[in-house]
């Protein structure tokens, strides 16, 4: 029987977890785009309330979650934690497969955990009316839902090749309300700014699983699901535990694996202030894979922290490799993933596979952080031996890096 | 905050209820369509396995569901139970509103609680390939989802029109293995046959609820999602308990509330055993409406034989309400149902409006009985102001019914 973890309701979480209060160093500051000089709560101000600015620069633990926010999330969370035993089966390994389901929410994804957030500071603030861009479309149909859940409106701007490719997940914004836009870019200031600040909210995995994960897997692209569901975790192994904490990404947007760690703009056209992370350089442009949510040109400041003390691991697939492990998985345990929670399969299977030939048996957790129900023409394009797989080759990004801004820090 | 209740995995019923032990006279007999004489066991077998037939006939209060069974709705099922609070501020009603989600399901609704089943048993007597047909897709696509679990070929005939406005629906087939066929007609013997029995599993819905429940609420097409969340409930009302049963239909497709009580064909051209049943007429077309799970000329046998003894009752509805109701639920509880939901959710609505007026508090509770990520296309049609109404005036109800056979019992 497959075997299913649900917390109860009085489980979700009372705190978010701040892993600020675990680092051994304080992150690097965040640059002002003008002056590159570490910004203030007051250049702030403009785009954010000040409960969410405060939250932001907080060095507490445990920040405390309002009654409404948890009401709220509490319309489809707790998410279930899911024995893969099927898929254990199709594999053939020997190892423990766990994987954590976001796609139970009204939206589909991990995105609405902030977005409720965002949603609730902003009416706080008194605040009428949010806009915001989104990629795939995910994290715009997470806003129009959050704001029609606090009475706010909200208008999206929407990457012109999703807005086409995925109407329904237009119409899904619709129906909440939203106004939608086809943007010709995914540039805009505010749109990036809410995007590349994404909290994370799943405070609580760790204490559903009694077995001792060894391997924590999450997709990587900007970082939010990834964080999710690894800083629990970075929490235990800065306090000494042992477990492996992978990011995967795709290998045409290679950003932690092929990126280096350096004061960057968030957008391409250099508005938005300056963070260190990993990253290809803001000008980079990846190719059109179907894992929309992927294809950024850096990598959350926090998450590359990580990789840079080497707390977390990244690794990157093909496209196509990706899609195969998403088949397994849908044949064997019946979701159908989306690209990007694809790539988090795959890497769940490599784990496997490893740890097989070194005769061990591990236990792995992996986000599925969204369904694929709005992505379905890419497993068609797939099934039809159309998709391509990109590498993104060294040269090439040394190029893309020559973009990166000159910092005295 | 929201209240949710979750039944833990081992909660999952150990059986499926029959009713036919609580009725106070049995069901009429299923008719050969040649002889027009009760079907026999030896009738079914070219169509079913063995296990099957005597499931259907078995007079059992309880039928034991096997491990692998429930192993297999494991993955998705206990299904949450909702408190709609939001939604009951929306309406300002002082009723109070119960929601089941069956949206949960990897095929996002309750048709693969009995396709899981059905699968099974097939495997189980050596069946190694399934055809169906499929309305609006979720049962092809349920189906489907379970053929992968249970290591069956799938082949599906889905409606034509449905297989061109819904392309993700046969994508979703696709990713589970099956193959998918448009078809000119919804009218396969083998298609009709299996939909004609959709056995209902939700037997332990009624232990969730602390309240006692005062009506039962679900969408009506062939008679499943309705007998689902309302056969445990029926059940306390055959012994007794004041709860009123109420099935919602559209009223271009009004089989309950114009229909006559009458043994008809299954199919449009007369090649399906003859069952007693509320029917417009084995000949009626149905306008093309977005609910395309409740375009059916009859009901189930068993919700015909309840509403004959007045044991639940039935209401019609026009598509366009039916979604100004579920655009009011999804901008306040956050779920974008499926067009055939939607009539469950109009008549909750409806039921609150009534108990208010009446200056009752009532507990209403209704099946959610599968999201709309596949029917969005409706959702746009209907912010278009381009949606009708239909209706089915008596007179052509009368036509209709000239096509019913004659049958001397």
């Amino acid at each position: 029987m497959t075997t299913k973890y649900l917390l109860s309701e009085d489980q979700i979480p009372r705190a978010w977890y701040n892993i600020l209060a675990d680092l051994r160093s304080p992150p690097a500051p965040v640059l002002h785009p003008g002056t590159k000089q570490p910004v203030t709560p007051d250049d702030l101000a403009p785009l954010f309330p000040m409960a969410l600015i405060e939250q932001e620069m907080s060095p507490e633990r445990e920040i405390a979650i309002p009654d409404a926010i948890r009401g709220a999330l509490a319309l489809w969370r707790p998410t279930p934690l899911h024995r893969a035993q099927r898929f254990e089966r199709a594999l053939g390994t020997r190892s423990h497969i766990y994987y954590k389901y976001e796609g139970v929410s009204p939206p589909g994804s991990h995105k609405p955990n902030t977005a409720v957030a965002q949603a609730y500071y902003n009416a706080q603030a008194g605040v009428r009316r949010l806009a915001t861009e989104t990629g795939a479309g995910q994290w715009g149909s997470s806003l129009a839902f959050a704001g029609a859940l606090f009475g706010l409106k909200v208008t999206v701007y929407m990457v012109k090749v999703s807005y086409e490719q995925k109407p329904y997940r237009r119409s899904m914004m619709h129906a909440w309300g939203a106004e939608v836009f086809a943007s010709p870019s995914d540039r805009t200031q505010a749109g990036r700014s809410i995007l590349a600040k994404d909290p994370s909210s799943s405070g609580s995995l760790g204490m559903a699983i009694s077995e001792a994960v060894e391997v924590v897997i999450g997709c990587h692209g900007g970082g939010s699901n990834f964080s999710g569901i690894a800083l629990p975790f970075a929490r235990d192994k800065l306090h000494g535990k042992e477990v492996r904490l992978l990011a995967a990404e795709p290998t045409s947007c290679p950003s932690l694996t092929k990126g280096r760690y350096a004061f960057d703009f968030g957008d391409t056209v250099g508005m938005t202030p300056l963070v260190k992370m990993f990253t290809l350089g803001h000008e980079f442009m990846p190719p059109s894979i179907h894992a929309g949510g992927l294809r950024y040109h850096g990598a959350a400041p926090l998450v590359s922290k990580l990789l840079d003390e080497k707390i977390i691991e990244a690794v990157a697939y093909p496209q196509r490799a990706c899609f195969d492990a998403a088949v397994t998985f849908a044949r064997s345990e019946g979701i159908i993933a989306a690209p990007e929670t694809s790539h988090a399969i795959k890497a769940a299977i490599e784990e496997a596979k490893r740890a097989d030939q070194e005769g061990r048996t591990r236990v792995i957790l992996f986000n599925l952080s969204g369904h694929g129900h709005f992505d379905l023409g890419a497993y068609d394009a797939y099934f039809a031996g159309k998709l391509e797989d990109f590498d993104y080759p060294q040269e090439a990004v040394e190029r893309s890096l020559r973009s990166l801004p000159a910092v005295a820090m």
